[in-house]
């Protein structure tokens, strides 16, 4: 049993170790996007591969503890977590990766314009991150739900961005292509905005639970 | 035990039921996008709601499986599976709620643009949702490895739409609030491949499983 406490420290810390290179992910995109960092952007390809393989150690490592241990109640909740939060992060990780290529492909095509709101969605984005996960190592449900609450400015930050950008793209078609990846860069954060409310919504069931006992006690 | 293989196939059968619907909703959508279908957009809208619901149920039946009956090998990858495929469900209903929005706007956008590859790729990704809910159903690993590889010719077919469109809105500023439209559903259509994607690979998993039994005879 104390082997079993040690496993679940340990798959608690390969979800910490996924979860801050999916974090530098998204701060290196958008820092390729803003500042116009080549390299960050090269950055976030070469991380790529490191995030899939940890995806795969924790899917992996989390079955095997269900299949060895059989835990119940609190351990089983924070095990189901762990494996939906680990596809999260990988899809983030994932959406850092098309922000990092619209980024390269804005350095070929240089724009007037400037980032309109993209700083602005990007900071917003990146909080929700980073206290979607300090929710999750601190099981903080109010830091969980503050995460919900910012999902809807996002959204209509976003949906000003789209207009602002639709119209940068009427008045001169050499705007369009950029203005696309711009569109992009929205789209891509607002998804990753997305995954940190799941990852939030996680939490939620983490701390308090599904309630299994009913169903245990009719049966017994 | 006689009770727990029945709660197996009621997961199964909720899942195919969740299944159906999405199905369903995918197909509407695409329906209203090719035939200017208003009334198809609005039964998506309609059935989301259950779709939502269905995914909560899925999820907490399943943890409750896992709660009261601690299964081992086979059974555990099933429900694990089920866990997973439930996710990938409500996704594809959220994508097609995105598809059948913008073939809302396109009613109020008049394109004389014919629909480009939009048909062949939306019969393409139907036929990718399919073949992996039938793989699983079937259980059917070479089905399944069918799906993965249908995932590139989507990808591309997607790419020479993107460029097409692009050229379409560089032409005249008119097209471009209709040609963004198309390529959201085109996104959106690439978007539940992937996901089915995802499910023909949990469907490897269910039948190939992961090894668990070299770590189990180890600590024995």
């Amino acid at each position: 049993m104390r082997h079993f406490v040690e496993e679940l420290e340990q798959l608690k810390t390969k979800l910490l170790e996924m979860s801050s290179l999916v974090e530098a992910a998204i701060q290196r995109s958008i820092g390729a996007v803003i500042n116009k960092d080549r390299s960050a952007a090269e950055e976030v390809f070469r991380n790529e591969t490191r995030i899939n393989e940890i995806e795969l150690e924790i899917d992996e490592f989390a079955i095997n503890l269900l299949a060895l241990h059989q835990p119940m109640a609190a351990d089983l909740r924070l095990i189901i977590a762990a494996l939906k939060i680990n596809t999260d992060l990988e899809r983030m990780g994932d959406l850092a990766v098309n922000v990092a290529e619209r980024a390269q492909s804005l350095l070929n095509e240089p724009v007037s314009k400037p980032m309109i709101d993209i700083p602005h969605i990007a900071a917003l984005v990146q909080s929700m991150v980073r206290k979607a996960l300090d929710a999750f190592v601190a099981r903080d449900p109010d830091l969980a739900r503050s995460v919900l609450a910012s999902d809807d400015a996002v959204d209509s930050l976003r949906t000003a961005c789209y207009h602002e950008l639709v119209s940068f793209m009427e008045k001169d078609p050499r705007n369009i292509r950029p203005a696309l990846d711009l569109l992009a860069v929205t789209r891509n954060l607002e998804r990753i905005a997305d995954h940190s409310t799941n990852i939030a919504e996680d939490v939620l069931f983490l701390v308090k639970g599904v309630d299994v006992r009913h169903h245990a006690e009719a049966r017994r």
